[in-house]
């Protein structure tokens, strides 16, 4: 059997598919940083070369940003088609002196590769090449068609992908689209992600006298900027967790009892999450557990704030502004627009007498739902099954991955959240890193996705 | 008449006095920022020189900071003895790209002369070596004893003078120190400041999660640093401007009805204050004037505050701390350490649960309240109605100026604030500047000042 075959191709092929995966994770493509677009470029050259071995026929396309890599298979009448989406770029490495090993010098140890770029999303996405490879190197027709879109902007914010999905939609149309940029429940457990939180980014800035004045001269006699700044955003929560904002809730969906009695069965412990985060207590939206609180339910938090005298030492000023980012994380049915511009008039309401506030947008993402009940979702997780031997999971995320709802509006398709990764692999942070045998289990999961849904067939029940 | 004689000298002078001023304002004498400690040694020989020139036998005491400049004229028996204070060190000058002219190049515009320091307080303490200068060129006896300390640490919180006036007590007795580092009450009105506020100075730290956090994975389930110290810092004081740290007006003395209404005739503006500060609306506690807020009513302003990202755009982080800079304003008979001990615990009390908070003690300095009614302060008053041409009036300042409570407790005698700049000088800010008009009348007043207190003899009536 086919299949059979290039499972073994896979087994056989880990040691040149981890080195292949190390030569990708070399190349330093930062997308936020214009120094590194030469490396940018040898990321694109990198899938090119790899793409263009297995015979896909790869598609450079040129963006206001940093390119777009496109591929397919030669699309056979009645079968599914997959498209997978991934990232080339990685984050930032600072601060680079808290690396155990240099970010660029893909190291394994004790069972893990260490690399920026490594899980989020180099590795993931390299996985699905490489089970491709697995079915093309041993001369099985691909069971399904294959569609294949990398960007290079997804750490940077570029609207590149966004901007193609909605023009080309007939291009990347398909019966599904798989992403691996996530993560399993727990290590043993892998967990298909079925709904991702929005996000509202705003900056607010509080002005007040015309420059800096002496706080010895003037104090008592003018509305500081700070402390108006921190009242503003004393009054985004209440005591017991809830965002004040008027109509803040209003379109919030709410879960039903059957979805959370299952995120109950998933038996997180909050004492676990205590020793992630590093927090002596948890504090969150009261009425709810933390991984409701995390996955289910919207938020709000201070990302930064920053006024007057920071350095060292004593120094007498009353600022002359004040300024903060805010982020609310949102869940569905919130419409990102709407809650940014209930955050401006609140602010703007509870703003005190003496100073004024200005309030600006940074990025909206809106929060998807995905469908559990597909069966091309349910190929996804009894491929999940057999790829990592553990019965798999549906779970939340409560980070935001704004493509998804793009593909969802335009393509009118499932998305399958297929992670790979797991929540401790200090994505965005020092010390990234990947298990080697989740990387392995990886590939396996896709070589048994194309199966299994290759096994829906007729297709006119996959929709 | 020998002070008449002293006069004229001054007023045929003031070009040569004017050159001097340049050159020691030439002098890069920035206490608080080490690569400039040849320009304090530079400070230091030109003041040496010129107490050297005047036949003063100056005195360098090195100290762990930088070195006081001591000076005495011959202590004649039955003379009162006045003790001049100043310092010959200034503010750093960064903003530097804000000035109109090099901060170290004195420039004369328009009837001002623009330098750092040239207000604060090169410029002011100036004014004394000059007067002494006019009774000693123009062979006329001092009329009273001379002491002078000038002190290299004032911008930079140094405590050798400190130090100095405890254990030198005996040598620096003296019946009145007389200190011009304070300002008129406008530019026609010359004024004798009788209170300063005292400070407390703090830092609060506000820790939580071991890191920070992806504000989109764990937002909503861990208490927000950033957020937290908002929350506390909105606390410091009431809607009505007041301050709420359990007991902090226990020891503040109620100001006397005679003393608000004398306040209330130097006729301040409102508008005059929102000109200078730029603010649309005043601020302050209730139930007094603008005036009494900065001069006679504690208060407590957020200096800074910084957590999180601040760069350009959006990173979603829960910060894994949060730091304020805080300080209180004190009036008497307010005890800094007192306060800063409420303050820690009243902190500590409101801290919100699931993080925790540190607070530290940056500086402190007590309030001060100055006599208005002793015959040496008088002899100030008429001094200088007599150098400025008009009516002097008694003025509180809202800064703090930590020696002078050092002054009244170890040598026992009145302090008298004898300012010759503006409020409007510029001093810590780019473009300082002192009128030099207000220069030479300073001079004029340190010179009239000298006779008024050698006429208060027999020296029982000084004390």
């Amino acid at each position: 059997m086919a299949l059979q075959e290039v499972l073994r191709y896979l087994d056989d092929h880990q040691d040149d598919h981890l080195k292949q995966l190390c030569e990708f994770l070399k190349i330093k493509s930062i997308s936020t940083q214009p120094e590194f677009r030469d490396d940018i470029r040898r990321a694109v050259d990198f899938l090119e070369s790899e793409l263009m071995n297995l015979g896909l026929h790869p598609e450079i396309i040129q963006t206001e940003g940093h390119p777009l890599v496109y591929a397919q298979s030669a699309q056979r009448e009645g079968l599914p088609t997959l498209l997978f989406y991934g990232h080339y770029d990685v984050q930032p490495v600072d601060p680079v002196e808290l690396w155990d090993s240099p970010p660029f010098e893909p190291s394994l140890k004790d069972g893990w590769i260490h690399a920026r770029g490594a899980s989020d999303d180099k590795g993931q996405m390299f996985s699905h090449i490489k089970a491709i490879e697995g079915f093309i190197r041993t001369g099985a027709d691909l069971p399904v068609n294959i569609k294949l879109i990398f960007e290079g902007e997804e750490e940077s914010g570029g609207k590149a992908i966004f901007a193609y999905t909605k023009e080309h939609s007939a291009k990347l149309a398909c019966d599904m689209v798989v992403i691996s940029d996530t993560h399993l429940y727990d290590e043993q457990t892998p967990a298909i992600c079925t709904s991702l939180r929005g996000l509202c980014y705003m900056e607010v800035v509080v002005t007040g006298p015309a420059m800096d004045l002496h706080s010895g001269i003037f104090g008592g006699a003018v509305r500081n900027p700070a402390d108006a700044l921190c009242r503003i955003l004393s009054q985004l929560k209440d005591e017991q967790g809830r965002v004040r904002i008027p109509g803040f809730y209003e379109d919030v969906i709410v879960v039903s009892e059957e979805i959370r009695n299952e995120m109950l069965q998933l038996g997180h412990s909050d004492d676990v999450l205590k020793g992630e985060t590093g927090v002596g207590a948890l504090f969150g939206e009261s009425g709810y557990t933390s991984l409701e609180r995390m996955w289910i339910r919207p938020t709000c938090d201070v990302n930064g704030i920053w006024s007057g005298y920071t350095g060292l030492g004593a120094k007498t000023v009353i600022p002359a502004t004040a300024s903060a980012k805010v982020s609310m994380r949102l869940v569905p049915n919130q419409d990102p627009e709407r809650i940014a511009s209930a955050f401006s008039a609140y602010v703007q309401d509870i703003c005190p007498e003496g100073v004024s506030v200005a309030v600006h947008r940074l990025g909206c993402a809106k929060p998807v739902q995905l469908p559990r009940d597909s069966a091309l979702v349910l190929a996804g997780k009894t491929a999940l099954e057999k790829g990592f031997g553990h019965k798999a999971v549906f779970i939340g995320d409560g980070g935001s991955i704004p493509i998804v709802g793009t593909f969802q509006e335009y393509l009118h398709v499932p998305v399958l959240l297929l992670g790979y990764g797991l929540l401790t692999d200090n994505i965005h942070s020092p010390n990234e890193r990947f298990k080697i045998t989740h990387y392995y289990r990886g590939i396996r999961t896709t070589a048994l996705l194309l199966g299994e849904v290759a096994g829906l067939v007729p297709l006119k029940i996959l929709r």
